[in-house]
């Protein structure tokens, strides 16, 4: 999977080209081990499309978790080929004939067990059509995204069904609710949502009720099995929550400027960074002042051309999935100094 | 360079998988066209970094121009090996010597001349280390990113012509100017940065002035050589300035869920398309409720499962570079029904 460092001459994160991608090793097996805790094996269905990297999934399956969730049948087809495909759940309504057929020939071939969500009898009979053998009903919960209406989700159990698929129960996001900082709306949102995903359960049928996320990964106590995945290194978004997961990312740029007027000018801009949660943090004293294309100018701290400076990310599954590597440190808290672990390769990312 | 379909069935845009990436070759014909008109040749230098493609760049030298700005070494690299070296400018500062020298090596071996941006006794140490052999001073012309103050422009090219560069001139980039909607305030603008220009390049001589962009080509008369790049498919977000070139992109997706209250819900979020400046529009009628990682919610209009959408980017730099492939289409207005009439991979992305 990733390339382990050899012993010899280490490399070190101030050795490797920027813009670049550093994961600090420590923060996830702590995240990991927390979420462990708190969800082990099967109650918590880690969400892939939050780091897209099947090493890093492979390290959820060390710690216990066998079941994993993909937004994107490139997701599914990636963790089919690295051998994780024990129980994996396609978290989303799919259409396209040929993509799903390649799905349903690895049900079929025995290479894999894949759950389709479904929530109309245009997705059922896709999934039906593509050899798909197993669904869950995507019912809204309260977030105008995918998902049937509550009162709904009986009838499209029994239509898929009757088009011969096997229905394993229900999936919600409470996605509205996942990154609300005041943890009373949030738990209250997250009790509403979770009453009409547990009805729209009463009439389905099944054992599986499946949603959730980082943001109520502990006031969430109706899922059997909880779909999260940011948790792992964390986004600058969601640590406002207070929740007990660290921020282990951070996208690494070389300062190539200093202004007169005591700014600097890093070569990570926003093609390396996610930036629909906002700008990213600064690691150290000063803050940033505006991320272009190529560049992040940061302003308030005292810095020369050549050293590194690392941006925390708002969002950490967009800005993972503009890289080609992650790059696992000892401690990304020593900028260029801070020693590569591991090498692992993005392998989940595009279309 | 890009796979000319042949005759035969034609490939549709419905076709390809989604999210994927549609240009109008028409509108980017057009864009060419009018941009070649009003500056011909060399008085362009076409910004690759805003679409990342050597096919791209082709077509433009077919257009006349033969010189091009780079924004990355990997940038400069794909031009090189593309046979589109003639007159490279990387207009960043850069200080790995690694990658430099990579770019050295092609200059003593005769494979391309490359200009590099300089603004620092530390910029010109390493352009010279790598062997590099001409350099453009960089200004600051009132954007806090990368540029030496003006009164050091002439200190800066002698430190330069010490060191064995030959210094071409001054580079300056007015980009806080560039989408400023208010024309006369734009122009007022670029007025006074090019004057700043014009005042450095007094010190530090050469023949070269290279600035400007999409949103000052029409009144920026300092510069030998316009920066533009976004002109070819044009931003949503320049299109608010009234110039004369169109907008020819869209990310494409397929509605894959409808809501009980008129939503729709396609397989394209924000993965997909950069969310910098702001979310994309909508082709057709309705508009965008709000942008996932993987989804975008649409209101407003009238949609079945299984539809074609096409959204508009604010920003198509960074939407270009998340994709692995432009579609070239005959019609970007008809949907699915488009027809693929060449398909160029983005292969200047990522670092």
């Amino acid at each position: 999977m990733g390339a382990r460092q050899d012993a010899g001459a280490p490399v070190k994160a101030g050795d490797l080209p920027t813009p670049t991608l550093l994961a600090d090793a420590g923060v996830l097996e702590r995240n990991v081990a927390t979420m462990a805790a708190s969800r082990p094996g099967r109650a918590l269905r880690p969400h892939v499309k939050a780091f897209k990297c099947t090493s890093l999934a492979a390290e959820l399956r060390r710690a216990g978790h066998t079941t994993f969730c993909c937004a994107t049948t490139r997701e599914v087809e990636g963790m089919v080929a690295a051998g994780l495909g024990d129980d994996l759940l396609l978290a989303n309504e799919v259409v396209d004939a040929t993509r799903l057929a390649a799905l349903g020939a690895h049900v079929t071939a025995g290479r894999a067990r894949i759950t389709v969500a479904v929530d109309s009898g245009e997705t059922i009979a896709a999934a039906s059509a593509a050899g798909i053998t197993e669904v869950l009903v995507d019912v809204d919960v309260g977030m105008p995204r995918c998902g049937c209406q509550p009162d709904e989700a009986g009838s499209i159990a029994d239509a898929a069904r009757k088009a011969g698929l096997h229905v394993r129960g229900v999936m919600g996001y409470e996605g509205h609710m996942m990154h609300e900082a005041d943890r009373d709306t949030r738990v209250a949102g997250v009790t509403r949502s979770m009453a009409i995903l547990e009805s729209a359960r009463n009439q389905v049928g099944g054992d599986v009720v499946s949603g959730g996320g980082t943001g109520s990964f502990d006031c969430n106590d109706t899922v059997t099995e909880l779909q999260a995945g940011s948790y792992v290194l964390m986004d600058g978004d969601y640590a406002r929550l207070g929740l007990p997961f660290e921020e282990g990312l951070v996208v690494s740029g070389t300062v190539v400027s200093v202004g007169t007027g005591g700014h600097a000018v890093l070569d990570a801009g926003l093609k390396a960074l996610a930036m629909d949660s906002g700008p990213p943090g600064l690691q150290g004293s000063g803050k940033v002042l505006f991320c272009a294309d190529e560049h992040t100018t940061v302003v308030g701290g005292s810095w020369t051309v050549g050293d590194r400076v690392g941006l925390r990310p708002a969002h950490i599954d967009p800005t993972i999935s503009k890289h080609e590597q992650i790059h696992l440190v000892d401690d990304i808290t020593s900028g260029g100094d801070a020693e590569v672990v591991e090498t692992w390769p993005v392998d989940l990312r595009g279309w």
